[in-house]
């Protein structure tokens, strides 16, 4: 991809002397930084901005490394076809009028493809603006210039960007109010060849870039996304576009019932290490707390220091921090102490800090510089937030100095700014240049705050890991068979057979014939029973009354098998089961994802499950830290942390199952879908209760 | 209040000619824009600032409604007794050194007011930064004047701040910024006197405020603040600072133990209509929307049409949009091709509407104006969100016009901007002045959009209503003899007895002393049946095993209560339920809360209630309407609209319970605490099945 981002030398094959066109823009911006050699290309001229012109690309001379095409879209096969014939090895195609116009488009993107596939050179866009390298002043792009002339600040950020508008204006209004610094924007386009992996690849690797952000309205393939970000430390950060046009898979699971609106893609960023972001600031925004902040900090620092200038302001961030999983650092005497030497005698100094009596007394900079010295070096701070006032009130900090010694102590730090608009623009511009995390609102600070402090890392790879190494040929085969025997819905007592085959606890249970076979069981299982009327074809039981709960008794196992018998007229069986009691009743599954194929998802059970939306995907295989960091994502964690005086659920049993399902689904690949439900938690312990199998052809039945 | 917001003539107690410190900085800003006479004083200068200059307050010729104090805190006293002899109205203290410093300024701040209180003069402050009127120029403050002089842009949303630094900073970041017009902004400090309620009752009356926004950390009477605010229809919007440091009040029912965090008084504000912003932004751009729009819309009209120049920022705001509960409006027929006038023939239009072929066909201008008149003439429109940049692209928007359009059709109208940063900030002055709602961010306009449209109006006095009404006196007086016997815990047959009284559906019960009494009871109430130990003192039964469940035979009745005399050793008494099966358990409860007094809450019930935080609380008395209101405020609302095929709950019967519960309480001052945990959904019809009431004192016992 280097001939894309280093180019020896470019031919600009649409170029025309007209200002304001795109063939013209795209030579005007080469000059303002692009040293190697540009090759305008049109037969209509001899010299365009100083260039000299050439009839076709095959006359270009040598170096040439990259095409930026910008012809009307019908031009676009010949001229490909003439790169391809040059050994040209890149050509960017920024010529809209391609697959988003609908069928026309759609078969000349095909063409198009197929001369690249043909001659092996890489295709980027079409319907792109194109790359821009702030740092060696690149911009291969249409973009208005305007920008560039005053100041294209850079940065260690890159951006992928799956719309063209969005990369070009969105980048505009970034650069000039100071919010990032930039390395690489990419305009994707249409992905006709060159998609986000590629360039993610790409970047993985390059030395400018600290950070990576996309904006994505679709995956190139989702499992290779999710690999490469795996193999890096580096951090990536996605926004998502058209989540809730995502509807659920039509299925016969809760399970399938429960993927709507993205929630499995963001089961698999998370799974992947990936920040996800809800809105294009939130993606700037992570994108530069994580280049200045790539490590990944221990789980449960989340403990801040705030620095205000007003009480008011101190009250709402730690109300904010709250909502967002954030701590206010309990300050040690010492730095207690510390602080009080600047404050006035009848202020005893609290977290957060109220910094104005100690302002009045001895300056914004003294007060602040201090301040900071003290709280940098309490082992019980994990991050410290100033609040910052310019233009007004002598209250302009010297952020030279806080930087400094938030960086000596090696300590986050970030910065809430506001004050009269010229001043804060300024600050913004120069805190950009320091390196500084500055945010014009408090929100969005701590929403930063809170992704950096609650970041946990991820395993470089995905090894298929946990209970399913012990899942032996034996069991294995015993699975084939009987999977072999079965076709659409199992029962869930042959769901429970394969379930147990991969080691997830099952509840003990039996099928009988007759009351005496029924009896028997009740002497092995000891009370309370559960009898339940398995007939082909039901999966629904309670609600067809098939369910006996509360059997304490030997009269009652009899009356309880009556009554399944009257309801069932002969059509089925009778499943007698040890009853589990719990509390908290859980629920897990499996279900191949269009995209992402195997997935499994568990949480919260029961009707609010899904009101509540308390249920989490990954996506399988995973291995126990998958599983785990799953389970951690669930809202409902708490309840699981032994809440209440609960029994704490054991996290490593529960992962066990998590992995053992996707263990299963992979194995089988007639596995179409599956059901925990309920997945009881008895003393600490989660039992699948009921199950529900679904499977796709037809097996050797 | 007048006197503070209109004065006839203003002295400057502490005035100075000394620049730049606060005793200069008042007279030069009154200076500014107040018309009426000045009357510096301080003993030892004859002139301040052109203004004739007097020795004491006592000195000062007429007319004299308001005296702005600034002079050191031990001072105050006396000036304020010589502003009383003087009989000064109002006296606005500016001084800090009061309670916020601890003790010392506490007995200052109580020895000032005790002599308001002899004289009947009006005290706002101390510790505060006055008052600032941008429509008529008023600067009653020490707050540094650059920004005055800039232009101190009017608008008609006026603030109430209970802090000095916030309303005198974040004024200047909003003003500067062009983010809101400003009608009055009111800084409180430490409310010795004139409190938010005084300023809110002034504001409600006042013909230039729209709308009004109040940061506060305290209630002076927020009984009175909901009063107030009913009684208006000019929008409300609070931001209540430190919630997090509320923890829940010790005591023993789940009622009390969720009551933590500021619930409680966000259920009063939902209550009350009054708006609930989380931060400071948030609560000026709620301000400004509800300002530009204060009517409220028919529930469920929320359908928003997108302008957008790029895809991508389309399908990321409908997103959004989803997440806080808006849709996309499904656009006519006729609309589409009103919109197909000026867009391509390949691409027919959809929402979002991505107007960029239309924009290169037809430029902006063209584009968005042809779009805004279409779709605001689409009744399934309830509002327009409309992307728009500036600085590149010529994209800039007519938004005079398209301001216009969205006007004439009665049509909310709300602005995304994005762009270069000088010609953003010209936008958002220009679109400040047009009175258009313009946002920096997606998230911010759609935030504002939802207030809006999921807005409802309240009544204007909560009369005690529902239930109650039919509760007659025989019932109230056996309610007061049953807990005049009573002390502490309350049983749950007693608890649901009490209940029973004022209308709130309890499960069929009996205690019973012998067998065959049980077996009477068995025939009367129909298996299956519940059989619970009462025991004095023992609340938690089910962990005493003072439960039995599921008994659905004589043989099986007796069993049961052999095994609960066994295990209650001869302490308690029996009793006997009808058991009531259903798979909605909800919870609600009654509690005194330290600000509010009685309040009520309901819910989701079962342990993941709090750990979801799926309950909603309300001020006692409600009416029906205010007890449906909270209903529709609960996150699991879904569940009990008939969600995935179970029957919808009787919401009008919930309220009724609501409604009793907090009857209950108000009418009999020793209920403390009251759980109804589980009420039991049955049929559609919630069930207490189970409860709790906790009296204080002993009565007549």
């Amino acid at each position: 991809m280097k001939f894309f981002f280093e180019p020896k030398g470019i031919a600009v094959v649409g170029a025309t002397p007209s200002k304001g066109k795109g063939g013209n823009i795209i030579v005007s911006n080469l000059k303002k930084g692009y040293p190697g050699p540009v090759y305008p290309v049109n037969p209509r001229y001899r010299e365009i901005e100083g260039f000299t012109c050439y009839p076709s690309v095959l006359d270009v001379p040598d170096p040439v490394d990259l095409a930026i095409v910008f012809v009307s879209a019908q031009m676009v096969p010949q001229v490909v076809e003439a790169c391809a014939a040059r050994k040209i090895p890149g050509v960017m195609i920024q010529s809209a009028g391609f697959s988003e116009i609908g069928p026309q488009g759609e078969s000349l993107q095909k063409s198009t493809k197929q001369i690249a596939d043909k001659s092996g050179i890489r295709l980027w866009g079409p319907n792109c603006m194109g790359l821009v390298d702030a740092k060696h002043q690149f911009i291969f792009s249409t973009v208005t210039p305007t920008i560039w002339d005053t100041g294209l600040t850079s940065g260690n950020v890159s951006l992928i960007a799956q719309s063209g508008m969005l990369a070009g204006a969105f980048l505009i209004d970034l650069i000039s109010h100071g919010a990032i610094g930039i390395a690489k924007v990419c305009s994707i386009g249409n992905k006709m060849d060159v998609d986000e992996n590629d360039l993610l690849e790409y970047l993985i690797d390059d030395p400018d870039t600290g950070a990576i952000g996309l904006y994505l309205e679709s995956f190139a393939d989702c499992r290779r996304f999710m690999k490469l970000s795996r193999s890096t430390p580096k951090p990536i950060v996605i926004l998502n576009g058209g989540k809730t046009a995502r509807g659920a898979a039509a299925a016969l699971t809760h399970t399938a019932s429960l993927s709507a609106n993205g929630v499995i893609v963001s089961g698999a960023m998370a799974q992947a290490g990936i920040a996800e972001a809800r809105g294009f600031y939130q993606l700037t925004d992570y994108c530069k707390t994580l280049a200045r902040y790539p490590e990944t900090s221990p789980e449960s620092q989340n403990r801040v220091a705030v620095l205000t200038y007003t009480g008011a302001a101190g009250i709402v961030s730690a109300d904010i921090m709250d909502e967002h999983g954030l701590a206010l650092s309990e300050l040690t005497s010492a730095t207690l102490n510390e602080l009080q030497t600047v404050f006035p005698e009848w202020m005893p100094p609290s977290n957060p800090v109220d910094m104005w009596p100690g302002i009045i007394l001895n300056g914004t900079k003294k007060a602040y510089g201090k301040a900071m010295a003290a709280v940098c070096s309490d082992p019980g701070v994990d991050a410290v937030f100033a609040h910052c006032f310019v233009g007004g009130f002598n209250l302009d900090p010297d952020l030279e100095m806080m930087t400094k010694t938030a960086r000596q102590a090696g300590k986050p730090f970030f910065c809430w700014i506001s004050g009269e608009h010229e001043h804060v623009h300024k600050f913004q511009i120069a805190a950009q240049r320091l390196g500084v995390l500055v945010f014009r609102e408090v929100v969005r600070a701590v929403e930063c705050m809170a992704l950096l402090l609650n970041r946990i890392s991820v395993d470089a790879v995905s090894v298929r890991a946990g209970n399913a190494q012990e899942v032996n040929k034996v069991a294995t085969d015993t699975c084939i068979r009987i999977l072999e025997t079965q076709s659409g819905e199992l029962n869930e007592h042959v769901t429970k057979q394969v379930l147990a085959l991969y080691n997830i606890p099952v509840v003990e249970e039996k099928s009988v014939s007759t009351l005496d076979e029924a009896l028997q069981t009740a002497k092995d299982f000891g009370f309370p029973l559960v009898a339940k009327g398995i007939i082909p074809g039901i999966s629904h039981k309670t609600e067809s009354d098939l369910v006996q709960l509360d059997i304490t008794s030997e009269k009652g196992l009899e009356l309880a098998i009556q009554r399944l018998q009257r309801t069932m007229q002969g059509r089925g069986s009778v499943l007698i089961q040890k009853q589990i009691d719990g509390k908290i009743e859980l629920m897990a599954g499996f279900i191949r994802d269009p995209q992402l194929g195997p997935c499994v998802m568990c949480g919260l059970g029961g009707i609010f499950a899904e009101a509540l939306n308390a249920t989490v995907f990954g996506v399988a295989p995973l291995n126990l830290t998958d599983a785990l960091n799953m389970i951690n994502r669930l809202k409902c964690r708490n309840v699981l942390d032994g809440y209440r005086g609960f029994e704490p659920v054991d996290k490593m049993v529960l992962a066990r199952i998590i992995v053992a399902l996707g263990n299963l689904g992979c194995d089988h690949p007639r596995i179409q879908e599956i059901d925990i439900n309920p997945l009881i938690v008895h003393k600490g312990l989660p039992i699948a209760v009921d199950g529900l199998l679904v499977l796709s052809g037809n097996g050797n039945i």
